[in-house]
């Protein structure tokens, strides 16, 4: 009698977490030893809720294909760390079910309820495995060579980034331009968006990752020596970024309201573009680059894709070698050709870990990431994509679940 | 001998602006009547400096495919109204350098430029042309079936909406989503927003165009009434809505300042997201899709694209056909298939006119728009294209003048 696997989404949407479930899908289909395979609506909340759905009947080509074009998350995502009572519930529902495998595609926190349930099933006896997929825009997983996901943000910055700059340089008159990039805690997305300097477009001059302290007069007094040489000046800032007391730049003063007495938000984009404006007067403006960073899947890197679909189907292979409490992830075997092959870890070199951007990348003393990030980056945005799926307006279908 | 023409762009970017341009040196160099094509470097602001460069030696297939693919503007840009004192000035620096054609792509403003030196050459009886090639984003251009610029950034938001409201999604949690999109004055940009809702996802479900006065309380009601049904609420929101006295939505009160002391700066978005947490209090953000509208060149219409560089060579005919006040328009003549003719309009009724969005294309009483959208929009966001033109990593290559 063939197996039967339970998969589920995790923690923020990328744009190729659904290329995962379709890697996944497809290895539990072509595998012959699989006969179920469940995903839960809301990961492990939704497991706790009973709340699956069968995946066999969507194991088609063309809804790979969708899966692959599809942003955000098809089976629902949950922000849950299970609690030590939790842990047998998952065990006895997965009995219920006779489910032997529990595949989870996420970020540290997901890596952590893998941990958690895969410690339980070996304390327990269960002969029941956890796996992990790794997955995050913020590329902080260690380990692995990079987490899906991440190169296609990476890609949207790159492309965004190089747009805005031809937009800035449009009038003949000296602005500032701050760019906000997402990345609470590690300055990989940050990084991304220096692309464009390191390519050639002399811009942005200034890169502000949270790994290096942002002290406001040494950032000012850069703009103002920029502004000597440079007509524009383009700034790409980390939304972590930190004082050296380890503050976020911009949060509002303890007790700031907004104009209906709420708390009020910070945002180091717009207080960066008020300093700006109070301390050296010239034009400025700041974009926040916002979600689009996570969901732009127009733009999803090809690399990316194969990256995460690798991954998926890597854990299905895990699984059916028997192994519990690693997850799949990919290792560089070479940069040019680009080459990655799919390895295992231990999942707790994942869980409530974080990798930050190697100091030795960046030029402390000139905020600007150095021509090596090229070599690691690049392969992670090449591949074109194109929807392969169209309607007969020749816009992209995106993956339902049928209900 | 052959003839002469200055070629300008003006006013704000577009992804299509430079495919206007590609247009214009493509069919001048074809003519056979052309013997040099200058550009102006800043519009008429460079014209009056003299600052004038010779395009005949980028009269090539590789630079017209460049330019087809690099966003905002190759030649520069301002915002410049010509003062009556000027008019000579401009004939003057034309005459000396035997230019007898002046053709300017832009909106409102500068086909104003193009209206004043037609006037002014007709009544000195000067053997000059001007000639106007519209453009905007805003696609308030009264004649032209769009102006180019348009079809782009509704693909854009098309592609970015639909992204977003998969994001939205993900958790089973209620939430609104507030997405502000540019349009000070019309809300062609916001009913380009509203496309997914017609195309069946579901969402936006609240569109706001500054067409329609904008009631605090309604839109709130509203909200509650959606989210009674919907879990996930999300609006598209012009920045130009006003309420019914006529204010702008989300001005700061008069006198009110940013942390540093500086006049505070208003934003619809930002607004009605604490009008919302405020009054209802669920989980609620706000996105400014801010200028990727008007530079996302890797989302480009493949129509907006060919439209725009139809209207630069149509200028060009009409140069030698020896007109002058005019401006190259675009006609519908066909839905399905979608096509159109290029002709010409007296360049007055596009300077210093709009054209709103036609209110009968709302349903008003609960801020959506109508299934007829479809019929205009969907041939103006229709056409694949990518970059012919790419680096050895793959990435595209952009225009740029030598020097």
């Amino acid at each position: 009698m063939g197996k039967r696997i339970v998969v589920g989404q995790s923690g923020g949407p990328t744009v190729v977490i659904n290329a995962s479930l379709a890697g996944v899908l497809r290895a539990a289909a072509e595998s012959g030893e699989i006969e179920a395979v469940y995903g839960m609506r809301n990961g492990v909340d939704g497991l706790l809720r009973e709340d699956l759905v069968l995946l066999d009947p969507y194991c088609t080509e063309e809804n790979y294909r969708l899966l692959c074009q599809t942003p955000a998350m098809a089976l629902g995502s949950c922000r849950h760390k299970l609690s030590p009572e939790e842990l047998p519930l998952v065990a006895e529902i997965m009995q219920k079910h006779k489910i032997d495998g529990f595949l989870y595609i996420g970020g540290n926190d997901s890596m952590d309820t893998v941990a958690q349930l895969s410690h339980y099933f070996a304390q327990h006896n269960l002969p029941m495995q956890a796996i992990g997929i790794p997955k995050t825009i913020d590329n902080d997983l260690p380990v692995t060579d990079h987490s899906p996901g991440y190169g296609s943000a990476a890609k949207y910055l790159y492309c965004t980034l190089r747009e805005i700059i031809a937009d800035c340089r449009i009038y003949p008159v000296k602005s500032v331009t701050i760019v906000e990039v997402m990345g609470r805690s590690s300055g990989w997305l940050a990084l991304a968006a220096g692309l464009p300097a390191l390519l050639g477009e002399g811009a942005p001059q200034i890169v502000a990752l949270p790994e290096v302290p942002f002290r406001e007069e040494e950032f000012l007094d850069q703009v103002r020596h920029l502004l000597e040489r440079d007509r524009n000046v383009i700034c790409a800032v980390s939304e972590g970024i930190k004082d050296p007391m380890g503050s976020y730049v911009g949060q509002p003063a303890q007790g700031a309201k907004d104009v209906f007495g709420n708390p009020a938000l910070g945002g180091v984009g717009k207080y960066l573009e008020q300093l700006v404006r109070h301390s050296i007067g010239c034009k400025v403006r700041s974009v926040e680059l916002n979600i689009a960073q996570r969901c732009a899947a127009h733009l999803a890197s090809g690399a990316d894709i194969t990256g995460a679909e690798r991954l998926g189907a890597g854990a299905v292979e895990l699984f059916l070698q028997q192994k519990t409490g690693v997850a799949a992830v990919l290792e560089r075997v070479s940069n040019d050709p680009y080459r990655t092959v799919v390895t295992l870890t231990a999942v707790e070199n994942l869980a409530n870990k974080r990798k930050d951007v190697p100091l030795a990348w960046c030029h402390l003393e000139d905020s600007m990431v150095k021509q090596q990030v090229l070599q690691y980056l690049l392969p992670l945005i090449g591949g074109e994509t194109a929807p392969t799926v169209c309607d007969e307006n020749g816009l992209p279908v995106y993956f339902r679940l049928h209900n």
